[in-house]
């Protein structure tokens, strides 16, 4: 009866597991599974983003009589998963520090509460981001069609809960919800990155924007436009070393465009235009248009 | 009994989207739920492409004897819910204008009718499409395995899909089945873009093809290519102008290896090819062979 | 009744893929569904991701008593899911090359046999892996976040169960589920290519590894790497040769950055690292440092 | 290729549906699918019995806070999905009748609208066929628990949906609703039937109540009680007259046991008792107590 | 981390089933689970029911045009369901025996082929079904009424296909279809039992109707009937006889009210009634009313 | 934009609601959505069903290698969802007395710990039930037919469950899982009856089985038996008393035929047979036969 060897190979993964377990010195109390989970995540991503534009990305059933209703109901179900998540995070974060989670139930309800105040502010730079992608792209026919199609929404949508979730000092949460739109889009943004109103990328796909990357106001980005560090600096005992500002800063109504790398703590000045394939690794002044020497082109022809 | 003072935040966010609706000036009557709806189209597109190869793309238990009535049940109930979804972008588009939508039914029956007539013309492109990977691949060891496992394909199937409904003049429905490959390959090819037969595109992540391209017959290309558009012409209101043919002309037997850039209604001769990485925004002549100059390579090296 | 003249379109697309099988010169007996299922084979590779890693990639209620119980049943479903995916394959290549096919049954058994004992194996590479992500990010927190979010671990999930099956002589459904990740992660890597211990992709859109390469311990990969062919050799007939090294060599501890393109059989040697969007195409000894030229920068700058 | 000779079959279908629909000289207009759909009218069902009772029938997550917001958010949905419902019933009305179906959609909405303001003097109602079933069991050991599991609740909460849509004239969506409930728990009652306050069914298999049944206040039911009718009376030309009073009338206070059977219109008086498995065919004033004869056991006997 | 000594419980359960094994003397081949599994003979039920009244029990899109392609369809995939089923069934009865179960699959096919040319008469048989139903119930508005919402039909459908199961020696199928109806109609129809054309069952539940029951055409039954067995033979063993006449027949044109039993091999002569609660244990000449004496009841009482 | 007054209805709920709770004197904290879930029991009692009979009731794809595997996860999983609607009952239960809810967490670990070590032994006792089903009919091919298609296995397996929770003092689990039961086959046995080992219903819809019904070992019942009370004797407030004993004792090896009514605390002696819809009230001695005396049947009548 042992058609594959079942018994075996049963044992053969605990033992990697116990090795990797006691070669980690990972506590027993590390191997649980108590860990924020990505279906849950995702369902409240998605159930956040249907109450925040309810006639367009809600159910298609929905009815103007009925909209606030549906928002309300939306995030009551909405804010109730993502506390358990929260939880979950406080608590996998007490865990690994060999910290007491105490008062976790009242925490991650103190903290949803504050996340829910915020929406109808990220509502409003939303708006602004649509307006952007609207006027930014010749080919797009209405707000509506930008909604319903354009992966830069999906990813900006993401991006403004997930940095919001960063800022409420839950990085693992947010971490999920940048992953989720990259899978989805092809756009990693950090969700440490902090972003302007107004911002628009086009096309996306390969688009990587680093954690302590700032964004002004009005800046349009194309595909594969890379936001990254120089190198990673290490201390006396060669660890990395964390939180140090070491990507980008781009002003205001700045455009770059398709396949730029930026690299390391400089600052593109208000209105600069970066063309395509451009790499830049030297801060340049507001208003400069930096293209790629060798080929003699203009800045601004990577758009699709 | 106020957990998350849900009844301010759903009046905040009320307020956001009155705002955003008087600031838009929206007449009313757009802000409806009725729009074309993503999760239909897919499904539609998914009974399309499993009627167009039902042995390949059909449900497992399929049987040959069984092939037509698949394809007859697959289609009726296709063609139906993309009537259900054609009505919708023509009541939309009417909206849109402030013209009055008459005969509606009657239009959507008669572009699905249409639609419907060009699928046999589709699968045969398609079948090109399937012979031009096999034969472009050395990796790929039979048509089966490309038709399973290529994103190339399954792209080049909604872009064929999607450029007839653009030509119907759905450009909105056009967009969504764009969209659609675009997440599930990293492919972004406008729904515009005129494509010959015998396309292939190899790997895929990365590639953009503008709205008004033309691509002639037997042209492949490699992951992250661009064909793009060198600026966007203003009008004297600095509006931009929309419709103008500003992408790329590639003629017949064209290859363009990975990474390379094309910008601007440039052409491309038959029979060229175009280096990996290479950036190019000027035409060449038949029989071209355009590569890096400054590493000095063989323009066919991209491949993997 | 006649409102899409349906059994026109289903004739037509009938002729069509008459015309097709016979301009294939298909045997009937290829004109069959009897082929690996994409859907049969994602269920199975994602009941063994969670059987390899139960605690983080299983079922959010698992608990620690359960868990050897969840590895042995989740084993034996996939297993047996994975057996009949065998079975169609072996059945189908059998077909293709005009033989009988025989002892299909015994065979998948056997072969599974030995893939479910491999399977501790590949648990303790990924390990390396999971490590390697931790070590080499700043921005990653702990393992638990590397295996909860981070799609390199997703990729090389994935490639290290196709390698085996490849390994076992299974090309389709190893490479069914190579581009499973592709979709998932727009990482690209073929199932052919051999991968030491520690390996890492960190970002990953748009990175491509080809069938012939081979790559060291220790490696890091960021996003858009390429390791590619540099041409197809053709014999005399002007026919693909297949299976000849064609993609480069990555020795221990080397480090790619962002972009670069890689191609060719060449060897970089240990403890190399490539500059971001460097191109390549020849040799270099171990302990290089290979940056841009013409941009002076030096070679670890794309990480984001 | 011909496993199942399925030309045959289908031909033969085919057939038997033609011969069918000639030898009932239906118009062709009727051969159409345009009919009320069980599975859309469960959905309406389900949703507006959580809309009913949300903190007991609702979904498991809703909180205190948002019940208002779910009530709404479901009963839009559940309304319009009944509205579909209503048109389809009024379209087939008219074609069943020969008439022509103008203004469906807006009476449609007219009933809708009426079926809505009844639903909360329904929910009253409802509250006192809950109390009853609480009071009347002495296995029940709260109103929750009513609520909860027993299928009498269930029944009576189809039913007092189910008599709504019959009084707006739409007999099939009621007759829907009532089988519905009828497979889920044995309990037949016909929506015609009026029934008044404070109603209870126990365990209830077998229970079946005819279409002009009238039963008062407090009446209590146990399983395989039938209210029926004597005879179908016949028209001069022996067709069955529809419509007559047939059924019994049960004034208030009356308890029926187990296995009962009252036929015809005849009067139970109110605050009688009939026994267990009893069979009546004639009136019987206020205060009775009836019992089985034959047995000489008292009336009181079948509860479980 | 023993929270439920899970261990144990395992163990314990594993000692019963074995401790089961052994008492059973059961082989070890006949401990594996290839059975006949109720799932999926549901599902290969429910679809065989649409594809024989498409319109009706088909799917709610579904279009004229596209009637015989869906009929077609799912016959294909239905009856490929079936023949996995049937072959399980064979597979099962060969072990019970203790026989080598050749060509299984060959007789499979043969059986399922069968079973596929019987179904147009199985729908002409339906169609006296549902007309019987229409015109025995002065509730009943039209046809499409009794279709859609009458258990009797539904039980009908299920009886007739398992009947005809059960003729191709199929009995483990059979009784799995039947239980099937039961459970969704309270109706209990073996499916040995034969029954003549213009069969209605009104209401329904409790209705019991035994293996070797005979009856006739346009036969009515209302709910709680029982056509049962006096008493079970037992041979010189003491052992049951199996297969002999046992239950009642009924010739044409009978009616029995609810709640009556006939029990043993009595013959209800041609146009009979058999009134309510009737208890009846000898045949009754054609023509004859059967009433409860001490009630002195007409027979024809007990309709709803 | 006010289609059907959905404020106006939600507002009309919402004081009905208020209405009933102040009328009913609830408690705030009794408003609460917290208590078992039916949907969540109806999943872990599939589940124990099947890991009580894993080759029976498990996935088709179950294989013997695999067998310990899955019963020990699928407890797993079933024992964690049965905790948490066990604490939802302790919570609830003490809501409802005013209580103090303490150590919910640890007691209900304790009692589903207790409950699990209980399974084994229910599978012995559903062992002697599944022989007798298979004894006592002479339908039954094999024991397997019984598992897979019996309506009174489905409800006995329900009982012994829903009993063990009675007796672990959890009477609204112990009767959500009853009538999940009485909801699949119409037999409605109340959790808190004492059944011995060898039981079997045949046919069984309309069984009622009290709740301090005792039975003994090997007993047989057919459809519409009742074992009920006589009378509910209330006490000098006229409040019914609970939980005397008020049902039959009904000793080893009785046979009950359908549509048999037994009432009041009586007790059925040992070996007795009970006819065909006999009416009792009275204790009959060891070894009686009892019958319909009017029509002068034997008692072993309404087996179908």
């Amino acid at each position: 009866m042992s058609l594959f060897e079942l018994d075996d190979v049963v044992a053969g993964l605990r033992e990697a597991r116990e090795c990797w377990r006691s070669a980690q010195q990972r506590p027993l109390e590390l191997a649980v599974r108590e860990l924020p989970d990505r279906a849950q995540v995702a369902e409240a991503v998605d159930a956040l983003s249907s109450a925040l534009f309810p006639l367009r990305l809600g159910p298609p059933q929905l009815n103007r009589e009925g909209e606030d209703f549906f928002v309300g109901h939306t995030l009551d179900l909405a804010l109730h998963t993502l506390r358990a998540q929260v939880q979950l995070e406080l608590q996998y974060a007490a865990r690994l520090d060999g910290r007491r989670a105490d008062d976790l139930d009242a925490r991650a309800k103190a903290i949803v509460r504050q996340f829910a105040q915020g929406l109808p502010g990220i509502r409003e730079l939303l708006d602004t981001d649509v307006l952007a992608a609207y006027r930014g792209d010749p080919a797009a026919r209405s707000v509506d069609e930008v909604l319903l199609c354009y992966p830069g929404i999906t990813a900006v949508i993401h991006h403004r809960l997930a940095h919001r979730l960063y800022s409420l000092e839950l990085p693992l949460l947010a971490r999920i919800v940048a992953e989720l739109a990259h899978a989805r889009t092809g756009i990693d943004i950090h969700p440490g990155a902090r972003i302007g109103a107004g911002f628009f990328i086009d096309h996306g796909t390969g688009v990587v924007i680093g954690e302590t990357a700032v964004i002004g106001e009005r800046v349009r980005l194309y595909q594969a436009v890379t936001l990254g560090a120089k190198r990673f600096p290490a201390d006396d005992n060669g660890e990395l070393r964390k939180g140090l500002p070491r990507h980008p800063i781009v002003e205001d109504d700045v455009v770059i465009y398709a396949g730029a790398t930026i690299l390391g703590r400089v600052t593109i000045g208000r209105g600069s235009t970066i063309g395509g394939n451009v790499w830049l690794t030297h801060s340049v002044p507001a208003g400069s248009h930096v293209t790629q020497a060798s080929t003699q082109q203009r800045a601004d022809e990577v758009a699709a």
